[in-house]
């Protein structure tokens, strides 16, 4: 397991359509240990619905969670749905969900240093163990939400689907089991992981670092980062005189610059917010993982979550022109003119 | 991934202690959907840790599940305990752990038919999502019990680890990756699951079949089967006049015979009880399994969970000789004399 194990004729030459990132903030409450926030989660999985099945004639949402839910009653068995089967072929776009930890996994990494390596102490193993049940716990409900919108979802665990990292970065992942989990008409859900890290013994690889990787490999149309503000901001959002940056650009040498609105000092540096739990890094880690799949020549939206505007990102309606009245901030490749 | 991931160096010399099935009938109430049977589980992991740390020192358990609990106001972190890092050092021998569905899973196989395949059906795709999120909700509890108990134990899902089927024999499998896990000192917990078939689109790939390649690929030991009986029976165990078969001796060819009690028609066949809703076979494909691992030379251990009869099978006591006052049933490769 020494490379990325694409096979040849593993990954078809058809394109995806798109990689999303549910963060962490967005689909969780932050500031309350494992608790997800469920009105976000629902419409951020139902606007997913929306962009993947475009084109579809079928509205008809079948769910595919079966499973008791904690304060009901009875299973949710759509089987009775399932009478006229040719009316419920829906399509669905190759999409690929990848989310963030949020309130779930930090903590449990954050007290024991499992991003700083180490397995052989006791607390950073035990840690290990601790940070994969909580992030684990939270894919599995992220796949449930899925399934309940009629999505055809299959969590994919970075940890049990070959991803490891050399020095924290990515060092094997088998892409190959993502895509055929893809062409067989599954959107696969991976999330950021605890892994074996085989220069440091482990560490946390974030959802940032797994969408570069997918970008790089699987070469999506384009890319969207669903957050809990508008976008990125030239400053703390929380500050009044907060500009939302709407469009950058990239540039070959991967630096990258403002270009709407325009700036002064275009080189000014944009002051960050990390919400001090966060171990992978927030807003900085973002940009520098969204300014290199931008190179790659795929758009990247930052945009919050469940909003109108996120469904137009998620639709890929941004992917020509983007509209005056669309909130949020677009990072590009900017090929030099002459 | 057109073979079973085994690079030459990726898996040790060192063998393998054991691996174990937790049958589904054991851990969970199979008459009750989606239900857990508590004391089983929590009896079963404190025995598997008994048995995994044989020789160790320290008996202090450090638990490593440190998230919140349905019911249970605050989460239980233990980072206070690691003050004497030393004296938590345990070595964990080498366990794998595999795990049926007993009421998880099965009843959204055999609603949608996923084990007959046909993934262009809407309704067995449906059940293809549904049947996942119902056995690896199944897998994080097991995770989280075993980490209770202080075993480092690591969720490692088969669709996920790239296990898949060709007309339901297994095709391919990052066996590797399990190596992996248990030479960084993890418990991997692997468990029956709906994986693609290159031929039939999908099936169920059952805990005993996972077993059996394991076994064959990893040479474990000893290996040990815990279900909700003493072992296996010359009829349906409910009988009154039900004989408990001791020893199981099988031949090169595969064929295998009752050889303690002695019976007065060796080749008479065994009756065998199938729930009706277990859709992956029940005892017979059992023995039919456990006779296939006894052909490569490693005994196999049918014992009633959390009994003290599992203690003793799990830690290898009965390697040697089986005592008298053991119940359960032993099924072992016979070398013909002369």
């Amino acid at each position: 397991m020494d490379d990325t194990h694409i096979g040849p004729n593993a990954i078809a030459a058809e394109s995806i359509r798109c990689i999303v990132k549910l963060g962490g903030a967005a689909i969780t409450c932050k500031n309350e240990l494992e608790m997800i926030n469920e009105d976000n989660l629902q419409t951020v999985s139902s606007q997913l619905r929306q962009a993947m099945i475009m084109g579809s004639c079928s509205n008809k949402v079948v769910g595919m969670d079966w499973s008791k839910r904690p304060g009901v009653s009875d299973i949710s068995c759509t089987v009775g749905d399932f009478g006229d089967q040719a009316q419920l072929n829906v399509d669905f776009s190759e999409f690929i969900v990848v989310h963030g930890a949020g309130s779930f996994g930090h903590f449990q990494a954050s007290k024991s240093g499992v991003h700083k390596g180490g397995l052989n102490q006791p607390l950073v193993k035990a840690g290990f163990v601790a940070t994969r049940i909580s992030v684990t716990n939270l894919n599995l409900e992220i796949v449930r939400a899925l399934a309940r919108e009629g999505i055809p979802s299959i969590g994919m665990s970075p940890f049990s689907s070959g991803w490891s990292t050399s020095n924290r970065n990515v060092a094997s992942a088998d892409l190959a089991g993502v895509a055929k989990a893809l062409h067989s008409g599954f959107i696969p859900v991976l999330h950021g992981d605890a892994v074996l890290d085989n220069k440091l013994g482990c560490t946390i690889l974030s959802g940032d670092v797994i969408i570069r990787h997918l970008a790089e490999h699987l070469k999506p149309e384009y890319v969207v980062f669903l957050t809990d503000v508008y976008g990125v901001y030239d400053c703390p959002p929380t500050e009044p005189n907060a500009v939302l940056l709407r469009e950058i650009a990239v540039d070959e040498d991967g630096s990258w610059s403002v270009v709407n609105p325009e700036v002064e000092n275009r080189n000014k540096q944009v002051e960050i917010t990390v919400a001090a739990h966060d171990t992978t890094g927030g807003m900085e880690t973002k940009i520098t993982e969204a300014a290199m799949i931008a190179k790659l020549g795929i758009d990247v939206y930052i945009v919050k979550a469940a909003t109108s505007h996120s469904l137009r990102a998620l639709s890929g309606e941004l992917r020509h022109s983007i509209p005056a009245d669309w909130l949020g901030t677009v990072i590009r490749f900017s090929r030099r003119d002459g």
